[in-house]
């Protein structure tokens, strides 16, 4: 197969993690006889430095002429704090989200064997866990009208959702959830938000065309709560996109290491792949930043392409790596651990 | 000490647990020779079924001239996957809190030594837990306006806040951080919303009337994250009011049992003390509910009339209880467990 894969490094530990995903998919590219062609793009804040602007439009029409986009992260701490600050790099994400139509964020949740103990969880509540959190991505709050009143002192922002694109996610949902457990939960706050209420009765009117698929309905408070007492108890979860924001991100404490954790995001046409950790500033330049993330959304990616084959082997050869220990520091027990590219080397090489 | 209290049991085990609160309370009463007078007043799904109303005004006048309210739960599931209800429960709860002003809502997440190993968590990652979480209770997406466009077919929420409000909140949280550690963290999402970036810039402003408090900032989805965590890295948490409730469901856990967790809502002037578990209707009616978060609800009451020594006899028996194993059964380890009403006859007779 050819495949042009946009090639999104952005911010951070972005380019050192997307180093080693290349790294591993070349590797596999070679193996299974694929061509890939690399079309790097700028994007984040480090856009905003090179041309002002945190997705611009060449980056744009890189990622949507290419078959897949791969994703670092985005975001600099330098903006964190600055309320004031016109350009941010996260409207880029934002901005890349929308104009690419990625309205579907797929989060699997599922823990290592091996790694199971570093979970600040009890094994017996988190073995076995294997959820998928679809968060809708490109409406709600994130995507509403904002501004100031009254002089800077008033500020709002518009959480809307129409029922055209509830129906588009949930139909994900729906879809998943038949080729696994046949459990859909739609998470909203339906006792106080209008938007929620539009969603649970989206949902419930689908239900028909679905009668193997079995629904619930639960608060977001309680599926906070829930989400990290009983992990279990969720299979498919769909919700809009702030909630989905902040429960992918509870979700990944399960796993006890945010540093394994990928990602896809997916519309009608683009798909983009990109661990969930974040742009972790703390750990940019120094290559220690953990590249599993990057590597298993890599294998997210060949998945969607029908490349079966390729995304088992790169998921054995990371499991192969984390039972003999080449890991970076955040997962090494002992004194011994590898540096990002080390990692990145003996995963391609091993494939 | 004269007290008028009203007494608005709610909905679900809202009377059940009210009921132990108030035997506890009377014998706190007898022993330090105060007078609690109890003003009982209807509210939720009851009121609905009452009077057509879930807060209605009568009540209102009852809590606004009481010196202080405790509050069972309020919630019925026949009005939760109705989306078209016209009436809700927690329409009241809402207007509840907004005609007496209660703008802050104060959870204290904590751990009892002899529960520990109940906790989702392991013991190291949460022994000696002390955290509070104020959440803004009457502003925000809660409040804002909403409603459908379209034909039904959009639906909007508003959320919006005003400098002043944060600023009521945010001083809230800086004195009681100057009480305890000195460290304050507000949570926000001020890489995306506008109502976020105003929380921030308005909590920057203030900190140097704080001088000696140290104040972070950090975004709800890692929050959501770190709290699970490391929930030992909080001090005072302040935040908006959808935020705030889901971080303060989800630091329940950390405690290993929602059924012990207490909480006041603050205003100007009227105080508000309920347990946060809601009104868990599968257990109403079966003398099985926890008492426990509510009768330390009403400690935190005598805590705040200045009543330190009648606040910690409570906090002494209810550990008496759960180190004697006079518990409920949820709480229970063998077979052996007590019904909702003996715990409370148990505590009574204990203080
Ligand atoms: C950086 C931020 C804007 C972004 C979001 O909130 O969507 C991030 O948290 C994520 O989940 O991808
Ligand atoms: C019942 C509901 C409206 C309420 C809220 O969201 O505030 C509850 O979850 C709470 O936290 O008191």
């Amino acid at each position: 197969m050819k495949l042009d894969i946009a090639l999104l490094a952005g911010d951070g530990i972005g380019p050192e993690v997307i180093d080693q995903a290349v790294k591993v998919c070349d590797a596999i590219a070679t193996k299974y006889k694929h061509e890939i062609s690399w079309k790097p793009a700028l994007t984040g804040a480090a856009a905003i430095d090179a041309v002002g602007e945190p997705y611009p439009d060449d980056t744009h029409e890189v990622c949507a002429n290419a078959d897949a986009v791969l994703f670092g992260a985005i975001g600099h701490p330098r903006f964190d704090n600055d309320p004031s600050a016109k350009v941010r790099p996260e409207q880029g994400l934002l901005k890349m989200r929308q104009k690419l139509g990625l309205f579907a964020n797929v989060r699997p949740t599922f823990t290592f064997p091996s790694l199971i103990d570093k979970s600040p969880l009890k094994r017996e509540r988190i073995e076995g866990t294997d959820l998928i959190i679809l968060r809708e991505l490109t409406g709600g709050v994130y995507f509403g009208e904002r501004g100031r009143k009254d002089n800077g002192n008033t500020a709002f922002d518009t959480m809307t959702y129409t029922r055209a694109e509830i129906q588009r996610l949930a139909k994900k949902g729906f879809e998943l959830a038949l080729t696994r457990s046949k459990r859909l939960c739609c998470v909203d706050k339906a006792n106080v938000l209008e938007s929620s209420r539009l969603w649970r009765e989206t949902v419930q009117a689908m239900e028909k065309d679905y009668p193997e698929v079995e629904v619930s309905y639960e608060f977001v408070d309680a599926v906070a709560m829930r989400l990290v007492q009983w992990p279990k108890a969720y299979d498919v979860i769909i919700t809009e996109n702030l909630f989905g924001d902040i429960l992918t991100d509870e979700a990944s404490v399960i796993s006890g290491s945010m540093g394994l954790m990928p990602s896809a995001s997916v519309g009608e046409k683009t798909k983009l792949y990109e661990p969930i950790h974040g742009s972790y500033p703390q750990a940019a330049g120094k290559d220690i930043a953990n590249p599993l993330a990057t590597v298993l959304s890599a294998a997210m990616l060949f998945e969607d392409f029908g490349l079966q084959q390729e995304a088992d082997d790169i998921r054995r050869v990371v499991n192969k790596s984390l039972a003999e220990g080449i890991v970076t520091e955040d997962l090494s027990e002992d004194a011994k651990s590898y540096k990002t590219s080390e990692v990145g080397d003996w995963l391609a090489s091993n494939v």
